[in-house]
């Protein structure tokens, strides 16, 4: 796949993974203080850049002023926040052992465990969160603050966009006294196959659709030596609506679900694509309003328009299918398509016998409203039809809870890495406590998270010390714990009791 | 692969995963207390019925005694340690962010997230632990911990022991009120193929060589929905003298060398491949008389004496290889193979010269000694000859510390998973800070552990609760913290001060 690349090309290629490599080691040994205030420095250049930053984002992207004011806002939060993780040290969950001369399986050596950066991580742009999920996204900081430079790979959607944030990026982290090789950036799909392949790289990252990351999937599970590849790829994140909140407040249900699938032209993996209602929910009438009164949003480029063309088109096709609100797609003299909020109706019948055409992601302003009948045991279902999921959502009645409601959250919760109540899975909050994530096709990983500071350990690795004089180990194993970090221990006694320690 | 696998013996499969496909959600469910007495009461049953196991293990295996009843006692405790794991909860990984209005990045949603067991789990055993990475071993023990159903793949190598533990690992579960999904047994290598390949299969762990290892990592990550494969494979696991340790105690390094090299006729994977001496350190003899004063050691089984005498014969014939102590394999009228213990010279220009016939895997009780001269740089000729390893080992002197130990402890660290110093890395400890793992080829996924109470966590998968009433949250996720686990609190206010919270 990477055949026609030129000597040259595959030179400059060489060259960056390289210099990664040679970074990896004294980027690993940074302070805790050093290497956060290198993800502060980050955070601050976008924010004192933003202005030129969104205006790229704008022309490049389609999105608005305020969504990318947002987006730039969220993703300096991100870095900050990670760099409070980096502070904190919890995440490289150091651990020791005491000496046992008693230890119930004979003498236990004094242990010592932590997590370390894996190495080198080449990161995938995705196009639809130009500062989020891009440039100095979720991956980025999370790969940075595990300790591991990042050689990212710019997605076409946003050229300039990338590039300038790839300046902006790399001179603040020079500033905080980072070394070349810790960030670097690239563009092109062969390249982005050659670098994965590149043994240097240690781990991959990726957002974007699921045969992009299937693909790249399979390449990084096939080099000589294997690495993690975490994508997160398609999902359809089912929402079920329960009678008693249809009864409670049908209406603000119906507009907010038309706003969810508006929202950015529908173009985020948490976009609301199917939503079951009971049989009599009688909401046709408002959700055809408040789709119509949404003006049209640029889709991101055309190679995305035209995509949702194509699947718009195969779902309005599908026999069965019912139009309720039916939207525009439009394409202007740049080729761009202007979209608004297309919503149909389906039978759980008609779902059953179009899974292919119905049952996979609509990447843009549609959604698809399925009925279900009184009796409809609505759990079943979700198994019946559904594969991984990034969210499920339910909206329920206040204080309502019966056992098929426990059984739906149950079979939502193995279907999906978010299950939210009351809510739209638009807007995914980054907190300790955020999972954005799910079993496949939602990621090709499910062991991770990309959003929330939990991401940070699908790029780290344990080491165990054992025996090792306190002047050969890492600082944060050392008794004298010169960096402070949390220091999990098993005292010396401790080990034959099976009482009171966990991991 | 599965080809010639028959209807009824496909059926007999099907029937096994879907009875772990039901069990899955009662045992995710099970109570801390009830899951823990689970791992308890197969502990107890292993330790009733240890004289009838040993005997099998000896009679299949050929290992002693001792460490046959040693290594049950360790399978036993294991179980014991994970149960502990498992009333602790901090496995589980509970976090909670208080919802917050003043969010920074605008009003944030209660938020709640805790680790979920993904699923049944196929376990392929290994052949040279039959209790401790076998039926009842620390993979098994792992995945119950982590509330996963085990289909348990028995090695050829013990295949009445295999047989027998399980009847007792399920007569205990059975007995601990476990249905009989959560433990399964079966054997044969299509069948485990089949296995790995079925849907309701979430992930899969292994013991044994890279080549095996590796074709099944392909088909795990080949499969329609790919899923994380743990193996571990094969190890050189390099051991470094320094001048210092040899003047101190040449001798007793040497004897203890030998010693670690005849255990269990030279099958661990841990077992240490490569001794890196410097010149002068005048052993030769020392070993010599150690090793022909080990008696000869029944290796496992025909197919792994057949695979020593062909890697000892190439080693052996490999231009510039010198002999310091011959050894033996003579096999017995039944083809079993008796091995005493070989160790054997190279110059590190010969490993240079003869990489592939040298720096691979030799599973059984041989070793190679290998001289460097007093300016070699050791920390360069490890990122030079090694790739991934279980365990790198340093013997130094009293106090022995300089830039160069400082680069090497660095260097090994890259490329293992366990660094020690002034012992063998032969015997691993269960204990929280072990890391049983390392980069490829050691394991095909160097994100976890295979022993060690941090092994739990290759078998759960995040899963975040928004807005959720008390009811509908997983017990550990409520307010009330009915099981008393340990749960990681962001308060409101907390979320924009980047000051004092970790992951």
């Amino acid at each position: 796949m990477t055949d026609t690349l030129t000597e040259k090309r595959l030179a400059e290629l060489d060259a960056l993974a390289a210099r990664a490599a040679a970074a990896a080691e004294p980027f690993a040994a940074t302070s805790p203080n050093d290497r956060a205030a290198a993800l502060v420095a980050v955070a601050d250049a976008l924010a004192a850049h933003a202005p030129e930053l969104v205006e790229l984002g704008i022309t490049e992207t389609g999105l608005t002023t305020a969504r990318l004011n947002g987006e730039l806002n969220r993703t300096a939060v991100q870095l900050r926040l990670f760099a409070d993780v980096v502070r904190a040290g919890e995440y490289l969950d150091a651990r020791i052992d005491a000496a046992d001369p008693d230890f119930v399986l004979g003498a236990r050596p004094d242990l010592r465990r932590l997590l370390v950066p894996v190495g080198p991580v080449v990161n995938f742009a995705a196009s639809n969160f130009p500062f989020a999920f891009s440039v100095a996204g979720g991956d980025t900081a999370a790969a940075l603050a595990a300790g591991c430079p990042v050689i990212l790979k710019g997605h076409s959607g946003h050229p300039m966009l990338g590039a300038r944030t790839a300046e902006v990026v790399a001179t603040a982290l020079a500033g905080a006294g980072m070394s070349d090789g810790v960030f670097q950036f690239f563009t092109g799909q062969q390249e982005g196959v050659a670098m994965l392949k590149d043994p240097r790289v240690r781990a991959g990252s990726f957002t974007g659709s699921i045969y992009a990351g299937r693909m790249l999937a399979d390449i990084a599970a096939a080099r000589p030596a294997p690495i993690p590849f975490f994508g997160e790829l398609g999902s359809l994140n089912p929402v079920f609506v329960t009678a008693v909140a249809i009864a409670e407040r049908g209406e603000s249900i119906a507009t907010s679900y038309v706003a969810s699938v508006a929202g950015s032209a529908g173009q985020l993996c948490t976009k609301p694509g199917f939503v079951f209602v009971p049989q009599g929910h009688n909401l046709e009438s408002v959700i055809h309003s408040a789709a119509e009164s949404v003006p049209a949003h640029r889709m991101l480029n055309p190679r995305i328009a035209e995509g949702f063309r194509t699947r718009r088109d195969e779902i309005l096709a599908t026999p069965g299918v019912s139009v309720v609100a039916e939207g525009e797609l439009n394409f202007d003299e740049n080729e761009q398509g202007w979209a608004t909020v297309t919503v149909v109706a389906a039978s759980v019948a008609t779902l059953r016998l179009h899974r292919e055409s119905l049952l996979a992601e609509a990447f843009g302003p549609l959604s698809i409203l399925v009925e279900y009948e009184p009796d409809e045991d609505v759990a079943a279902l979700v198994t019946e039809l559904f594969e991984g999921n990034l969210t499920a959502t339910v909206h329920i009645g206040a204080g309502e809870e019966s056992p098929q409601l426990q059984e739906l959250v149950r079979v939502l919760s193995e279907h999906a890495g978010r299950v939210l109540f009351d809510a739209w899975p638009t807007g995914v909050a980054v907190t300790p406590a955020m999972q954005h994530g799910g079993p496949w096709p939602a990621t090709s990983s499910d062991s991770g998270t990309s959003v929330g500071t939990a991401a940070i350990s699908r790029f780290l690795r344990g080491v165990a010390y054992q025996n090792t004089p306190q002047a050969l180990l890492p600082l944060p194993l050392r008794d004298a714990n010169p960096w402070n970090v949390p220091q999990s221990l098993t005292a010396r006694g401790e080990s034959g009791s099976w009482g009171s320690r966990g991991i």
